[in-house]
């Protein structure tokens, strides 16, 4: 059926536009990497799905520059509440702890559907890039060279893509949920936001291909095909874990009730019914996720989903509320699920096909955190991937992909374990009662699973690309990821920056931008867009020492032999690769950023001076004090530097102007470019004069000056 | 040329898609109300113009859900730096002020081009409405029939508008400034955002109708034609005022500068070459506004703006900022101007056709007030009509547009005279220099201009919708907009909530929801959807007393002959005219939904109660306190009422309880409905098992209702 009709090649091929598929894609789009994304479903989900997004979470989109538009649409969730049985049996509140703990981040937990998350990602890959999803498009073959993965210029992999037919491409809404109920379509409608309508035109074109395949070569491929990943399949590999658990039902409804926290997120034990978790949604929905049966099957035993009715959820709900009344006019979407822990064992095949999220770990949906971690799976490794497509680093940091995230889906299946149990699990009666779960216990796990929940407790270990302590094996998934050049080994000092975690994502206070005093969060500099950033902390540079430190740190960065200079392409711009940023703590008002070398604001012809690049730890007029120094645990009389990933992990920590070490860290993985002419960031020798008429070679796009402007800048040096 | 091809109906005609008509234009989309908006322009614009946005500006923008892309897509001012001669006659920097007084609003003011705004505002309408601009549409013939003015129920406006041919509607660039240099394609579209596509294939569509006249009929017309306006012109209507001034260029440029404050605004005044104002602007560009000569031109005096070039400014600005070189590679836009203040003699004609903006009052544009005045002139009049149009209101609510803006519009010309004097003179040399400006002065004129400049210090004279002392035509223009039926009078209590000031619009301190704890500004519950808002600040309702009096008011609330009943037509939504509201002052934990009446938590069949009416004055988890009660100056032991109308200014201040004179203030310009059954609420005496299986007549939409949420809502009372 269908004929081979063509032939190509990509750098990165991504199979499925889930959350971890378009995260994926949303890197290749943010740099510029030549990348498809393919999906078998023949449109993206309008409803349903998971919905929660942690703190970590909702900085990435930000980072992506649609974090407002989640944290605007979504609903929050502040507060959990705690119901348990009082002596009499009746469920009574007893006790309220904040669903996000406060100052772990700018953000706070929210919910949102999976459509609307989707959109924002398609919207996001629109906006830098000509990539789109291809829906209906389903994979059939695949073959892998192994023995040319080493090869940076080869393309290993070769798929075979069918592209569907709509009737294949559109699943029976049970293929959604397992058990959906079919939606009528006047509710579908009501979930669909104007701007999902060019979606539904773009699935038309797609279908002109439909019943052909063709032949495409790609470099990197990454299978974030869901539990029943295909790519998995092809590869062997297989997921290692329990596979059953508690039955349990979920129903988004608009509730009709007397229960006084039904927006708030809420924890219920009944005495002898089973527990519910409320989590209050946007739109007025709240989705309610009911447990069903009070006793923990065996393993293997498979329970029969489609018995299960929403009337019997909603009957199950009502009695483990009771006394308060609970019904619904309107239910969004429902289903019912018993899945286990499982994880994967390998994350790749020679780090040239990748697998990430449900591919690679499934567990119960209540824990809130499948979705967050799998996009941050593909958040981890996206950029890695386009960093080596360049020929920007060595293949080396790919490694560390496997090495940090399995280590993150084992500890989550850890957590979802434990969780999950003592959720399932009935009250103990007293303290003498050994079987029940104790309700002071199930508190103190709440509160401790609200830091692992939040996605902000990750903590990857020692390798190439974090310049940490300690065995690399061990702080990782057990792969072998430590690095292997031991003259380029360097030393972190964490007392630099004590709260500035080696491992960990910066932390975000405010700082003031020194050109303009504008305050921002220090997170929202850092931009998703594959850049490495490096970090000055110079301290209080009115402190002579501290300016004489900064100015010969500048003199060397500046060098042509400078790693800013080594690494960075010619014809790229001065800070594609390398992002330098200095945050200093001298008053704002006394200092201007010519009072910082030309490397922290470097000159464009048409551009001028960088403003970008200065920030100050000082008194907003609006937004107050960040206290930046002071919340980093950095001395104002000394400073320091800091290495983040492009993903705002800390990579190293070290005195302010042990530009060796810095030089060495980034030596150890990047591959150096030719570089015939000193690039980007022009110097500027005597003064402006000279160079508004100079020609100079800058890396930036040539724009065409108009005459007149021409004029005006030669009226200067008339 | 062409033929009349039609004839119809409309009930608010806008001519003019400029800031001031696309405000109408979202007023009247939000409401509901059939209107037309029509343009001579083929397109819209994008770049160059007028582009600073107050923080009053920016909140309205808020209340129509666009403040957050205002916000984040502006360039934020935060520092006004003074920059005067020294001894030597070197300018230097004298003095920093803050750019937005810290405190009085959410926002601080920002600068964006125009063509931004109007994107917006495009994009609001949109999503409210199926109203499009129509551009390359000409008014050229204007009756009105005074005659019926006055009836309700008359079309007494009449206009034949001819649509252009693509040629015609084409402005050469000239048009759109002065003397604005033509733009070369590539600037052209580099100013073009992708959302901006849609509106050129509308065009192309509206041009099918070229060449034809056609025949409208308005109830309602308003003329936001700009300074040269063909409706007031038809009126017959004049502009007073001053036509000369100093002449200033103005370039918008990214600067190539050693001058180090040029990211922040900047007042510099050169010893004998004039004044340079410093306006920094998005995408890395810089406003400069420029003077050119340096003595004041006798009246009448026209100068030949023809003659001035871009060179001729930039020269200017190099002799005022020098020593510190400026110079430029990229001009985005440049004007040269020479503006009088003039104000409007009359604002409407018989409150049917209004004119709004520069249409009725013209000034200098570096005071950054023109187009904030304008678009909050439609703001002002836009619900007043719409709730005329609906039968809500009855017209004497329309006679408040003139008295309450041209009033606005002379504080403005009396403030730009004063300001751009003080600005174009020659700083004194030292005390005795009578004939030079004191920098002290300067400093001072700037910090109080502030105030003014923010649009927060607007204050709205008594009127029938401004329940205040004094005289009504003295607090206005002079109009007479006093309350005519005395029985109706009442009297607030400003001491009630002493920083709840009347006529001032509300100031905003945040609160969180009562039912889940969720923290937001005041302010953004007061959309802007042409609703009244009466909020009750029971205080504190933990004092059996202050419970005692809330639920009292709540029976009388939801008594039939309630004024929330009796206004509201008996189709329409329970809150569609009247959102009341209340914010308490007892522990937020110790309180729930319930201990406050069904007044304050209507209940719909599908919905069940509604959530986001009921507020709390508490510390949040993330975003600290609010102290609204202390902020406001509200007691927590006593309370108050507060009503706001539609465009978030106070109306009334008074007893939390006198809901005699809430009914009274309403009673004097609403038209009572007709109800034949209690609108919207519906109660719930007897629990809600009750209700879920009621088929209560709701004034909410009816939703299909599927088989298995039936069958689940009827198990609840199986």
């Amino acid at each position: 059926m269908g004929s081979i009709s063509a032939k190509s090649e990509v750098d990165v091929l991504i199979v499925g536009a889930g959350p971890a598929g378009l995260m994926m894609a949303t890197w290749m789009s943010h740099c510029g990497i030549n990348a498809r994304i393919v999906d078998k479903r023949g449109t993206k989900i309008f409803n349903g799905q998971a919905d929660g997004l942690q703190c970590r979470t909702l900085e990435i989109f930000d980072s992506f520059g649609f974090g407002h538009r989640a944290w605007d649409e979504s609903n929050h969730m502040l507060e959990i509440c705690l119901w348990n049985p009082d002596a009499n049996g009746i469920i009574q509140r007893s006790d309220r702890i904040p669903d996000t703990i406060p100052g772990i981040s700018r953000f706070q937990q929210v919910v949102l559907h999976q459509g609307r998350i989707e959109r924002f990602f398609l919207d996001s890959i629109e906006s830098k890039s000509g990539m789109r999803v291809e829906r209906g498009v389903l994979p059939t073959k695949l073959e892998f060279d192994e023995s040319s993965a080493e090869d940076p210029n080869a393309y290993p992999i070769t798929v075979t893509l069918r592209h569907l037919s709509e009737e294949e491409a559109t699943p029976k809404q049970s293929a959604t949920s397992a058990n959906g109920a079919a939606l009528s379509d006047g509710l579908y409608r009501s979930n669909m936001t104007p701007d999902d309508t060019n979606e539904l035109i773009m699935q038309a074109e797609l279908n002109k291909k439909a019943n052909n395949e063709e032949i495409v070569k790609a470099k990197y491929m990454l299978g974030a095909d869901g539990a029943h990943s295909w790519v998995r399949n092809q590869l062997g590999f297989k997921l290692e874990g329990e596979s059953t658990d508690y039955i349990w039902g979920v129903l988004d409804i608009i509730p009709i009730t007397d229960f006084p926290d039904i927006r708030m997120r809420c924890a219920i034990h009944s005495a002898n019914s089973g527990s519910v978790m409320v989590i209050p949604r946007e739109n007025k929905l709240v989705r309610l996720y009911i447990q069903l049966t009070t006793t923990e099957k065996g393993a293997g035993t498979k329970f029969d989903r489609s018995k299960i009715t929403p009337e019997d959820i909603l009957q199950a709900a009502q009695r483990i509320m009771a006394p308060y009344k609970i019904a619904y006019r309107y239910c969004d979407w429902w289903t019912a699920y018993q899945i286990g822990q499982r994880v994967g064992t390998q994350f790749s095949a020679r780090e040239r096909i990748f697998l990430a999220g449900d591919a690679v770990h499934t567990h119960s949906p209540k824990a809130g955190q499948g979705m967050n971690v799998s996009m941050q799976d593909a958040y981890n490794l996206g950029w890695k991937v386009a960093s080596v497509v360049k020929g920007i680093s060595d293949r080396s940091v790919l490694k560390t992909y496997q090495s940090e995230r399995r280590r993150i889906a084992q500890d989550l299946i850890d957590f979802d374990h434990k969780f999950s149990r003592l959720f399932s699990g009935r009250p103990a009666k007293d303290v003498m009662d050994e079987e029940g779960i104790s309700m002071e216990g199930f508190k103190e796990a709440f509160e401790k699973g609200n830091m692992f929940a939040s996605g902000i407790a990750v903590n990857y270990g020692a390798s190439v690309i974090v310049a940490k302590k300690g065995d690399a094996a061990e702080q990782g998934d057990g792969s072998d990821v430590a690095m292997k050049k031991k003259a380029l080994q360097i030393n972190s000092n964490q007392s630099l920056a004590t709260n500035v975690k080696l491992g960990m994502r910066m932390p975000s206070f405010k700082v003031l931008n020194q050109s303009d005093a504008r305050p921002s969060h220090f997170q929202e500099l850092l931009k998703s867009n594959g850049r490495w950033r490096v970090i000055i902390f110079p301290g209080d540079i009115s402190i002579p020492q501290q300016a004489d430190r900064l100015a010969n740190l500048g003199n060397i960065l500046a060098a042509p032999d400078s790693f800013l200079r080594r690494y960075t392409p010619s014809e790229a711009r001065y800070d594609s690769v390398f992002e330098l940023l200095a945050v200093h703590a001298a008053p704002r008002q006394k200092t201007t950023i010519f009072d910082f070398p030309e490397a922290f604001r470097p000159y464009d012809v048409r551009d001028g001076w960088d403003y970008w690049k200065i920030f100050v730890d000082d008194q907003s007029y609006h937004e107050g004090h960040g206290q930046i120094y002071q919340n980093y645990g950095i001395d104002r009389q000394q400073g320091c530097a800091v290495i983040l990933r492009p993903d705002q992990y800390v990579s190293y920590v070290g005195p302010m102007d042990d530009h060796e070490a810095i030089d060495k860290f980034f030596s150890a993985f990047m591959i150096p470019q030719r570089s015939s002419h000193p690039n980007g960031a022009v110097s500027v020798p005597n003064g402006i004069l000279k160079n508004v008429t100079e020609n100079s070679s800058s890396g930036m796009e040539k724009q065409a000056v108009r005459k007149d402007e021409r004029e005006s800048a030669g009226l200067l040096v008339a």
